[in-house]
């Protein structure tokens, strides 16, 4: 894998880059579309390749390994083949997990026992078979195991925590290095930072994080209840540790302001289930606010969703019908949610990009955060 | 409307055709999906038009009466423009409601009462009610107000519900005439015969309708439990009454096989929510018989959906992906079996009209008939 830093803007930390991987080039700032289960809920492939256009997709380790399995991913030839999907895929480690699933795992050194929300079966993840895990699932991006910490969390306990993060990204490294890539293309494995909402142990994740000295560095930990100024602290203190010339991701983040504040603390990657999961409640995101489509209030308004016209489904269907898909729980309405929201996301990416390298990303943003601050 | 008989078969009372309505033509035999509250359960109207291609549509009055309600669908200008569907659409006139809601509804001389699903709110519809709503809906064909009796039916109540029912179709025909066109586009009434599984009241209700000269007629009160051979015997009884030079349209009708042996009774037109919903179950109809997507045979099947292709849907997914997504209760699972089943449907439909106008029907359609009597 390799990152084109191609421009630093100058009145901010916002980056303009693109990342080379085997299944083509992902132009950063990106956001990638989450596909928990080898699917990004409602959307076919083709519209999401026709519509969407992202550079890369997200999918779930823990999901995965649950249903279908490894073996029939194995199969398939992986999940590219098995879900038809030729760009770049990022699977997260099951880490996340470790958080959102607290009722139903175990951590100790070794790894994390999980208790299924299938079936109540047990299921052991340790560093080493998070990445074999990953490897046989075939992503191009990998992420290493890691304790992602809940918030507000205790001081000692983040730190501790950290500490065996740490311990087991070094056997993350060290067999991802001791295993081969599958499928005849290059897989990547990108390193966790955690801390917590700390800033003296998330300068001190970083540091050990960079010093691993992997192709790109991530951000967990972050996005789990945190106010959003929180958030933007720890960004800061983590980027201004970590090395430019390496993309970074900032995990499971988030609203559409969120995004483009993290961009102009640095940040290049991000991934987040809100556009899917706020669409399929009828959340819409756009350029001038957000709107609950299930209100009253569009009852009768027969405009477009979106004039704006991001995707086709913005000018294809008017407020009001989308209103009464959801009012009758039709699932065309979730769909139409969806795409219009990941179709938002993307373009707000793409538009970063271009005013990062056209040098006026700065007021453009303001402008921006201050439009999308409204709920209309 | 108008209805151009192009050829019968000389074999079977099989008919090729076209009804001309000012939202375009429509070749019959034709299927005709069900988007009951002015969707097509889980298919975007572009991919409705692109992948599945109907020429026509039905959705149902009852439900969109209840929601949006004929307020919002006039302040649209009816349901193509609510939609955005600019192909003819057909509404059934919430007869079937009288049967399928019988827990929740009182039959008079007058109409019938409904007690909604919704909210328990009372509605009361009378034949001149029912053409009201429907032309507020804005639908290109409307049909008559009737009792579809269940079955089986008792004989005698099976008589008086018709005879009421022709009671009510004068009604229609009255009110219809006295009430303008919406919309600018012109509305057609099609009356419907009833007289349960009895050849007699078949025969009775069929010369009733005939000589009331409508446009087109329907066949009501069928696939409502009868066994397949007695269907085929009303059908049968009602077609050689009815005059050649209209279209006849079986309500409500049926698997694949159902579809090919009424086309070959003389039958033009029909709807079923059999492909959408049975779609969405995970059971997808093909050349070769059905296949229940879910089962555990189809888990490592890494080949096309059906590589017949009749959507793209069928060679873009795996047999493999799709049961995945069942397995996992995602939505694009349902979207996938929805789309292949329709398309299957309307290829059968435009196949049919091939080959009785190449003149192979009838050996066409037993080959047909016997490859799709199977379980995959």
């Amino acid at each position: 894998m390799k990152f084109d830093l191609l421009k630093t803007d100058a009145a901010t930390q916002a980056r303009a880059g693109v990342v080379h991987t085997d299944h083509g080039a992902i132009e950063t700032p990106i956001f990638m579309p989450v596909g928990t289960l080898g699917t990004v809920k409602g959307v076919h492939q083709r519209e999401l390749k026709e519509e969407v256009n992202p550079d890369i997709i997200l999918a779930n380790t823990y999901h995965l390994y649950l249903r279908p399995g490894t073996d029939i991913l194995e199969k398939a030839g992986g999940l590219h083949q098995f879900m038809n999907w030729d760009r770049p895929i990022l699977t997260d480690s099951g880490g996340y997990q470790v958080y959102s699933l607290s009722a139903n795992r175990k951590i100790k050194e070794e790894g994390v026992k999980f208790k299924s929300h299938i079936d109540g079966s047990y299921h052991f993840f340790t560093p080493e078979r998070a990445m074999d895990i990953q490897r046989s699932i075939g992503a191009d991006i990998i992420m290493a195991f890691d304790e992602c910490t809940p918030y507000p969390c205790e001081y000692n306990y983040a730190r501790r925590s950290m500490h065996m993060t740490h311990r087991w990204l070094k056997r993350c490294i060290e067999h991802f290095n001791n295993t081969p890539d599958r499928y005849g293309f290059k897989q990547t494995l990108f390193p966790i930072i955690q801390g917590s909402t700390y800033k003296d142990l998330r300068v001190q994740s970083a540091e050990f994080v960079a010093n691993c000295d992997l192709p790109a560095n991530a951000i967990g930990g972050l996005s789990v209840g945190e106010p959003a100024e929180e958030m933007y602290a720890m960004t800061e203190v983590v980027t201004a540790v970590l090395p430019n010339e390496k993309p970074r991701y900032l995990m499971g983040v988030g609203t559409p302001i969120n995004l483009l504040e993290n961009v102009a603390l640095g940040v290049d990657m991000f991934d987040c289930v809100m556009p899917t999961r706020n669409g399929r409640n009828g959340m819409i995101f756009t350029a001038n606010g957000s709107i609950n489509i299930k209100n009253k209030k569009w009852e009768a308004d027969f405009s477009p969703l979106d004039d704006a016209g991001y995707a086709w489904v913005d000018t294809e269907y008017s407020k009001s019908y989308v209103r009464h898909l959801f009012t009758v729980n039709e699932m065309l309405g979730r769909q139409i949610c969806t795409i219009h929201n990941l179709a938002f996301y993307l373009w707000l990416m793409r538009e970063a990009r271009k005013h990062i390298l056209a040098g006026d990303f700065a007021t453009w943003k303001e402008k921006m955060v201050k439009q999308m601050d409204n709920r209309l």
